[in-house]
């Protein structure tokens, strides 16, 4: 049987920790772990929307997504020295702000920005995974300073969000894969999930080999159960 | 029955063609249209490779993709102009460079670098799956061009790779949409097909409402015929 | 007698051809050649003018020029990639720009801004100049357009323009060098001319030598003879 | 008698604590807390020095600070999203790289980098005196690492460095000051000093009336003092 | 006893000119020569002042500092080439904009803006507090021509301010040091003082070894004895 | 009859001054002015020359122009700051190059780079032509310095070099046309002269209506007069 070097069954998840409330200014902020990768979330709510939005009554939700230099093995120089943002970081970005909107009703929101940061303190795969997890949490938090405020016009979150990696090693489908299985994987999947089991988000990319529907569809049974799982977490850290 | 804006069916493609040669300089160029969309494909090889890579006998390829600024319906600015290359371009280099990669034998390759220019003269809808289908032929000449000049240590093409676009468009799923059905779709899925039918890539994006497995399975269904009527058009234009 | 690689006469233009409505959706556009070298342009037209112009009443002209990656014989990177445009770009966008607002009426045009771009798809000389006498036609077109939406206050066309490269060669006087000509040229220099023969832009550089007066008149001689033609062929193109 | 708003006396720290090996990656790291600022500190370690250093046996420290976006009370954009480092985040991180070589000998360091990377994950005040401080300590255990591998041709720390921030509040010579005290301070001034009470740093600043010689006295009689409980902190936390 | 290079004692100022009125086109502008340094200050007028000071009735003042690329001992590449601006600019920008408006009274100075540019033509140590003190005789000229135009509400300058260099040369404190000493001092330090004689900043910081309380004192005695010399050569400039 | 604001006639120069040797540290330096123009040109020496050209014996030469923020009649933005250097700056400083390099035999000056920094101190039209007529000098000296160390393989200078601007005003055409005149000009044409009256560079532009040949031909005349006039002087300045 496929063994893990962290000793995981291959449908297992990592042990996952949400820390609600982990700063002291930001409407919402998590530190979510997934193993040893830590990701702060603090989501950030502004009165307003930007111009293009502005009299529509509709809110805003967006995302940032960024790695410190030496949240992985090797220090990396950081994007702001160097000018330029790279390929990856927008693609995550561009992810987790998707993933989000996709359980917002922007009218009940009403014209409220809330901008989500995702701040990887340190990686060990997964990141962009832990990264929409927890942002779930802190974008629920927000929702509720905006709620206790009177700021809103009904109830903004349609459901839940919730999202896992999950891949091929040595042929083997497998659950939340840390760097080191995510470097050698054969296929690398995302999967973004609703907390009812739908998808948001399927991304599958075959590394090595190109993968045939079999696999697919083992992989995407994986994902929807770690999903489930997170989503219990989540709902949990939320006190519900 | 669902009747589309152009008469199509819903597993019907636009009009697809593929003219090569378009450029008298390039190594392997291309002009490849679905419908409307017209996308300049350009393979430059050059001898060598990135400096991280020298010395290992394997070989690169990399792809870089653009819009013209008038190519959509309104014009944009130019991303030279504006000092710094956009999200959603990064996104879709890189997409195209992991689809070629995904047929490569770097080995047979030797260490020799192809780079894919995919430049958007005119966009309506499917300009990165039109860019990858038009990509593999030009790598195909590109590649073409190193064997006549004995520049190769074996076949370096494992494989041929397409890719189109699906989507739902009110309720239906719908093949290769042009923009105006794009814009509207509830899911918005690209899928990446080698030519015998294997997945390199798949992208599914909840737009609107998420999606249940159902809906991910006709999708992938549309998008699996739809590569293997461009694998055949790709090897009619190739003279195969 | 002086030969030329192509067999052309040393006041012979290469052969040319303008062709109208490239594109869909822009309200101008023309694929303009000048022997191999091949050049899209589009004519943007929006209402209002830029902020320091509102209220004028004057209406605005603007051009910009760039290069594919592949269109020359070996490939360039991007300007977008790099984060800057170089200052041939920047020049040859302005020379543009000036060629044509001389032949325009800002009052006539009313407050409504024409964006020429001119992307260069394949290189061999005379980009510059083919530009210039595309982006005249495409120019009309987009005229054209706002008549027939009864969006302008007279005739903006106060004449039409043309341009062309001359340059001395082995100490012959040449018309519409090709860039082999042009890359071992002794005196390098663009003509910009109106359709009644009139200079809006000379430019002449020494590459080698310093010339003489006489070499300076013998040049402009031969541009204008050039830029005759040229506006025959704009005219027959807009069907006058 | 000056009361401040935490209920501290003028001469008294805030609550400061000294996490060591916050991060697993990192050859020193630290989360370090001047009350509720609180600083990531993450010393890497690569073998070699930049080009310019090459061959003269010398090793090498710097240091890069950054904020993450909400780490203040509203949120920032980020500095890699602007494209540009701001003048304030130039400052800081060549003043914590200063303060640091202080008390390093190059040449027992040998031909070996450390970087610190300074991250702010939550500001009140005295970002870059924490970060200082805390930095010592990342660069102790990174100067242990290498020890420990035999990379070392002597000890590298010719002491220890600590910084604190004091400052005038109606008039009153008060240390270590919060974001609130700081923002309405009259007078501002960093002190960074070595174990043995000796300057490496004096930064004082008028931010309202100029100030005298007696006001710079008690200043720096302050953060002596202040600077002296640190370094016990400092030693504490290292188990000396 | 101490003999410096150029025979000056250690308490003692290069040959100081402040010549007023060097441009033309500026409303104050000063080249200011400590020795061999040479720096042109110009001070600009507008009316208004930056949107987020607009409507509260102060002005606004801001100086920007470079250096000519040859102003020093072997060229620099220019900051516009290189796309960004280093932060020793940028901190020192900082510190002559500080500097004056220490001295400012925005209530006086009314909604107008003064911008100070300081521009290095040659470099010889002590550029920036040559144009600090230059920088004051450029603005109150600035002042004047505001004065001379009645858009002034009362009296905007509060007082003077000069700066000087000093440090810690062979064990000796020195005043307003050379390339060559301030490149091997121990301590360096910067003073910047009212005409009065209190401080408006204080920088110093140990090159070499960390220096204590009494050097730190004979430091800022040299200082205040080198502005009170200066402060009497802008009276004498501005024919007070 | 024509009459100018200064009083000059048509075909007179402004008063002009070379000062030879106004910085310390550069290998030739001049301060040049025409009328109000004035410009600051430094000319580096280094040995050896850019990656591109190594091992071919031959030597460099290249140029850039800039202008401070105060050397016009309203302040500019410095293009440091904006982070990017305007297409009007690119053009002056590829012009000052090329004029400079039509007169450099690149054997003679052997693996030698010079590099010429034109910087404007204050703008009154011609800053183009000032800094071509002022580099030429500076050249010469930086030749001088090269020469005195024995450091060159022959004469490296052809010939002199320098510019003039003509226009025509009101219809007549007119010499050294400061800004006042320039900003009016019909016609505004540079010529850059070797000192034998040869032409190295025509740039000749219609900024209202287009011109005809003998509008063409007058230009060319007051400018050959004017360049001969700058010979002369330049010469003289030379101690020639």
């Amino acid at each position: 049987m496929a063994s893990r070097l962290d000793g995981r069954a291959p449908d297992q998840l990592r042990p996952v920790t949400i820390t609600r409330n982990w700063l002291d200014h930001a409407e919402g902020s998590v530190l979510v772990e997934f193993g040893k990768t830590r990701v702060l979330v603090a989501a950030s709510v502004t009165e307003g929307v930007p111009r293009w939005r502005k009299g529509s009554g509709l809110g805003w939700v967006t995302s940032e997504y960024a790695m410190l230099p030496r949240s992985t093995n090797t220090r990396s120089d950081r994007e702001s020295v160097k000018g330029r943002i790279g390929g990856r970081t927008h693609e995550i970005s561009r992810l987790i702000g998707r993933s989000l909107r996709a359980v917002i009703d922007y009218k009940a929101l009403g014209e409220n920005t809330i901008v989500i940061d995702c701040d990887v303190l340190q990686a060990d795969g997964g990141t962009r995974t832990a990264s929409i997890t927890g942002a779930y949490v802190a974008l629920a938090d927000a929702v509720n300073w905006l709620r206790s405020r009177g700021a809103l016009a009904g109830e903004p979150l349609l459901g839940s969000v919730a999202a896992i990696s999950v891949g091929v090693i040595d042929g083997v489908p497998m659950l939340d894969l840390p760097y080191e299985e995510d470097s050698r994987a054969e296929v690398d999947m995302n999967i973004v999930c609703t907390g009812e089991g739908r998808f948001v988000e399927v991304q599958g990319t075959a590394e090595g080999e190109p993968f045939d529907r079999d696999v697919l569809n083992s992989l995407l049974d994986l994902g929807l159960a770690g999903c489930a799982e997170l989503t219990r977490l989540q709902n949990e850290a939320l006190g519900r």
